[in-house]
């Protein structure tokens, strides 16, 4: 999902400003480096349809479409039956619902083949290897260590590795940890899949249906577990899933299972990005994007090329610094 | 599961002797196999222990007790406690209990292994080739062709394909169709798996649960569709056997999914296998085992061995011959 709206938790103004600003820059992104790579991304611009199962969940929808109201970004509000006309495949017993305009979707395993085509295309050259320290120098950053041992020098370094942010050795500290999410995959093969991305509210959990521009996969996720590196796909966890998939949407029950994994969100304390330079010189951080790390991919790019080229960190990005974490007093920094 | 009693359906008495006689044979079986293998075949000799859920099933499982009471073949009926204590890993909700002695299991894949390694030790061909039609002259079997037209001369053929043996042009109506089943394999990991096979009614449903003697896995089935060879893993299955699986063992919700898979048994018309000769001379029929076809391998290989050696069918196989499908007057024979 490309949800700069629905994936914001409430008061998190300057995070939705991020989401949007990057959002603006999708299409052209996706332009650039489908023509870049010759290959597709999978990019759907069908308006996201948040709904809600029972009347608590519809409590929270509302409180949700109230503070859309208050930051300047309207949502349509829908009945059950309105919802319906929007996305036949949906339960008639939906309480209702909140039509998203500019949540778009995107197809994250061919945004990577064809980001990793287009670079290499670019000149980028890929070395194999799991970075295993950063080195450094009276406070300047010196290059890298493999965990075989081996060195790289570089002027320049950009901690860009997801969940894995913590684990490097020779870094400030950056309060980046794993947040476990499993998701299944389904098929729905010559049965009818949905149009719009569905999110919903279901007895208090939260989940979503992401159908992909081929009609041959609908994305079900996620769990949010805090469980470190846990790889495991649970019995319990495809269960809930499914169970709120069919409860959402009846014909989801039909398809195909085709897939279940795992992944790890790189969390922050505040869910936020960490963006931009940090103490030690040369060394630029551009993690933690916790769920939207795809959404946030052109505007993370930009702002980090600019703050490499320039030295400047475009405002947008401001207060996505590691230096907002220093605690007052209690800690040297 | 090696389950002569509780795989049998109510009245059918002369299957459950068969399924009893080939359970007599078993250990002996598995004892030859293993030598002459040198595999295990992960054969587990605990107690089969059968509980119910609500209230109709509790009903369902005592009009079970009673079958087998009259068939000579009593069970020792349980509370929900005394079921607990033999199986401390069942939900306290479950309602009563059925323990039957006898009712084994034995690990299907490591068993087809052992199979295959002993009988290419002891000089068995393995030719691939999808036997495509039986060929005859006279009324008197003279080999098989396969689908790529090659013959394979013989004076004698066993079909002994399962699902598929309605599938082979040139035979008698043999009335094999495929059930569909799927199922699930969980892995508990360091998690404390169930010491016993579980089998249980759950609001109607009927499932399994069997841990394999590695502790590594259990395996949660069945669904049973109508639905030929569809071949497709359903969101709809998996999650109602889950759901099941975790109504009556909570723990298993907390187990790694670890596979999903389908699987077509051969059924008849009366659930029953057919063994035996038929009109057409050298032709031998081994197949239509249902849901008891690891349980009835050695009975079958011994009743079908005998008849090909001597000519005479064994009288406890002598009920299953494909004869007793004929329809008097109605059909030509």
């Amino acid at each position: 999902m490309l949800a700069p709206v629905t994936e914001t938790t409430f008061t998190e103004q300057r995070l939705l400003d991020l989401n949007l600003a990057s959002l603006s820059r999708y299409a052209d992104f996706v332009a650039e480096l489908e023509m870049a790579s010759d290959l597709p991304t999978g990019l759907r611009r069908t308006p996201n349809l948040s709904v809600a199962y029972d009347a608590d969940d519809a409590a929270r929808l509302a409180t949700f479409a109230d503070f859309l109201a208050r930051v300047g970004h309207p949502a349509e509000r829908l009945t059950s039956g309105e919802s319906r006309r929007h996305e036949p495949l949906l339960a008639p017993t939906i309480r209702s619902g909140l039509l998203v305009e500019g949540d778009w979707s995107c197809d994250n395993r061919l945004l990577w083949r064809a980001l990793i085509k287009a670079a290499h295309r670019m000149g980028v050259r890929e070395l194999p290897g799991f970075v295993h320290r950063v080195t450094s120098s009276n406070g300047v950053v010196t290059g890298v260590e493999l965990a075989d041992g081996s060195r790289i020098g570089a002027g320049g370094v950009v901690v860009a590795n997801g969940a894995w942010a913590g684990q490097i050795d020779g870094l400030p500290d950056v309060p980046v940890r794993p947040v476990k999410g499993q998701i299944v995959r389904l098929d729905p093969g010559r049965l009818p899949g949905p149009s719009l991305t569905i999110r919903a509210y279901v007895r208090g959990a939260e989940i979503y249906l992401v159908p992909r521009e081929s009609g041959r996969e609908v994305v079900l996720g996620a769990t949010v577990e805090e469980l470190g590196f846990d790889h495991r796909v649970t019995a319990g966890a495809v269960y809930e899933l499914l169970r709120d998939g069919r409860t959402v949407m009846p014909m989801s029950a039909e398809y195909a299972l085709a897939e279940t994994s795992v992944g790890w969100r790189p969390g922050t304390p505040d869910n936020a990005p960490i963006l931009g330079g940090c103490d030690m010189e040369g060394l630029v951080l551009a993690t933690g994007h916790y769920r939207n790390g795809v959404l946030l991919t052109p505007i993370t790019a930009d702002v980090i090329t600019a703050l490499i080229m320039s030295g400047e960190l475009d405002s947008v990005a401001a207060p996505f610094t590691l230096d907002r974490f220093a605690l007052t007093g209690s800690r040297a920094q």
